[in-house]
């Protein structure tokens, strides 16, 4: 794109679609989109309504339910994203696995050898289909200005739930099995980058403009161990994706120390995890991938002038990077008030103007 | 020390106390000294035995189990460092705080506002006294060729235990204290800083020969937040310790973002998290402070010569410090073999000769 077009581009109010592709992308933007992961959840008394009398799972597996969820923050604060509503877990259902949420999630069943290995059949397009149902009908009702998102969970993190029946904090099982019997965590993370690959391939089919994957048990991991196991299992599902795709977004939590990596992965855009300093990563990085993030999320909290003074130094850091979309470093928290994401889309939203 | 002595110093065997403080201090050692956080633990089959039929809290208050429990790994490993069995909330005990173990801690009346604050009386001292007790035992026991190490929880970690029932993972309490009520945190900090200083103090005076402080939580924050919270209460902690003081070891989990931050409080010793590149943090701030760690604990899992490789490496890295005390980048797990710890202490009693 020329240096006119590009100008007259930031000039255009873009609609929400424009907006976060070309973020993705790295094209100029009229101002840096805005969502927030978990930005569907217990924070909103719409939410809370129906989960008193639904299962997280029941909410999961119902399309009407997950499609009215995924909805209800856009509905309220018009974010420039709609995720859809589903859990990580969600694609393991289809395997065999004895999954409930007791609320955390707990495995009768864990995956711990060759044969456990084995036995994981069934069908990830089954459990999918209730996911990629909400997805279709997001689309119809939200029309082609306003991107919805698909996500999965990464291999490396996949493979921590399957393992253990109710995952530690240290997660023992992975760590062990990584040490003690490396052959046997490569074909579980070959397994797992299988199942990655076609949630995201079937929920770009249903319509997904771009695409998320979690690796939120990263952290755990040194660059040198990341480089052995997680990292190769998320370019498996990288270059397993059919082609034309949508935009890929990574994130990993406590992942400030993997950047780099995750960079070299070549994805869309890397999700930053709070603590990372955003100016310094996109100082970095921020030429090779575009970035999200990345407030601390508790920084909800805060009365809505600090929250638009830390937005505002979230968009100057993130003009460093060859794009910037606006989210939290993690999840919303279930205590934040609403107000507080109200403040922070609304910073979001009229802070490009503003901020010099 | 000229260049002579120090050469003759590396020749001759140090005792474990010359080579625990000479590597504090950054002054020439034999090899690096060697302990594990969390070294007296479920690990062991003796603890076990002993914690079968005695409570967590009962074996931190009973100075002749703790002294008990404070050898078991000595006696099986010969480690250069003794560490008193003891909790970093027992000084808590002695402030109103119905503290149990289920078996994570669990605070029945947490501190929330000013007035919770102002009802925190009691004695520190008083809660101490076992632990206390038992450093004294150690001393005598050991004689003079042995260090024990005493420690503290850090003021944003005490505080983060003391404000919640029930830690959560994302720190939920103390997080929304830091955006809502900055001013209560700070005074909730400085009383906290009030305790650790007290608690170090007077393991000082019962003989402690090095100090460690843990500040498991600091990792949640971002290096703006840690100056801002966390690193003005542990700076308060360093001066308010009566002169001379023994060497001070600061440890805090993932928490490599803010390596700086934690050199720049002037330490004896920084302890790293295993997701951090001791070598990259040697070069960077190695010769300020001395270095501790920092093989992933779950990497005592491993067969024995996979141990003695890691450990070789960390050897080869510490070297770039001016001190460098090798230990796990956090406490042992209760799963690990007794094997993989005796590997660990072996490797590197013997590793310093045969890493080139």
């Amino acid at each position: 794109m020329g240096l006119e077009v590009a100008k007259a581009e930031q000039q255009r109010e873009m609609t929400r679609l424009e907006r976060m592709l070309c973020a993705c992308r790295g094209q100029p933007t009229d101002r840096p989109p805005v969502w927030l992961m978990r930005q569907a959840g217990r924070y909103l008394p719409e939410y809370r309504e129906i989960r008193a009398r639904t299962s997280f799972l029941e909410m999961c597996r119902d399309p009407e339910i997950a499609t009215e969820v995924s909805l209800q923050p856009y509905r309220r604060f018009g974010m420039d994203a709609v995720i859809v509503f589903s859990d990580i877990l969600v694609p393991l259902t289809g395997l065999d696995l004895e999954l409930t949420f007791q609320p955390g999630p707990r495995i009768e069943n864990p995956i711990r050898s060759e044969s456990d290995l084995d036995r994981l059949e069934g069908s990830v397009a089954e459990a999918m289909r209730p996911t990629c149902d909400a997805l279709r009908a997001l689309k119809t009702k939200l029309g082609n200005e306003t991107p919805v998102i698909g996500f999965a969970g990464a291999p490396w993190t996949l493979a921590a739930y399957a393992s253990e029946k109710k995952l530690s904090r240290d997660l023992a099982q992975l760590s062990t099995l990584s040490y003690r019997d490396p052959t046997l965590l490569d074909r579980m993370l070959e397994r797992m980058a299988e199942i990655t690959t076609e949630a995201l391939r079937l929920q770009s089919e249903a319509g997904a403009d771009v695409l998320q994957i979690f690796d939120t048990w990263a952290g755990m991991l040194s660059s040198e161990r990341f480089q052995r196991f997680a990292g190769p299992a998320l370019r498996r599902v990288l270059n397993a994706l059919p082609t034309p795709r949508p935009p890929v977004i990574i994130f990993a939590r406590g992942a400030g120390h993997l950047v780099d990596d995750l960079a070299d992965l070549e994805p869309d855009v890397v999700s930053l995890d709070w603590r990372v300093d955003l100016e310094q990563v996109a100082g970095r990085i921020g030429q090779r991938v575009s970035l999200q993030g990345n407030l601390d999320p508790a920084a909800l909290m805060a009365p809505a002038p600090e929250i638009a003074r830390q937005v505002a130094q979230l968009i100057r850091a993130g003009r460093k990077a060859r794009g910037h979309i606006l989210n939290l470093g993690h999840g919303v928290l279930p205590t934040i008030p609403v107000e507080g994401v109200a403040a922070f889309v609304a910073a979001a939203r009229d802070g490009a103007q503003t901020t010099p």
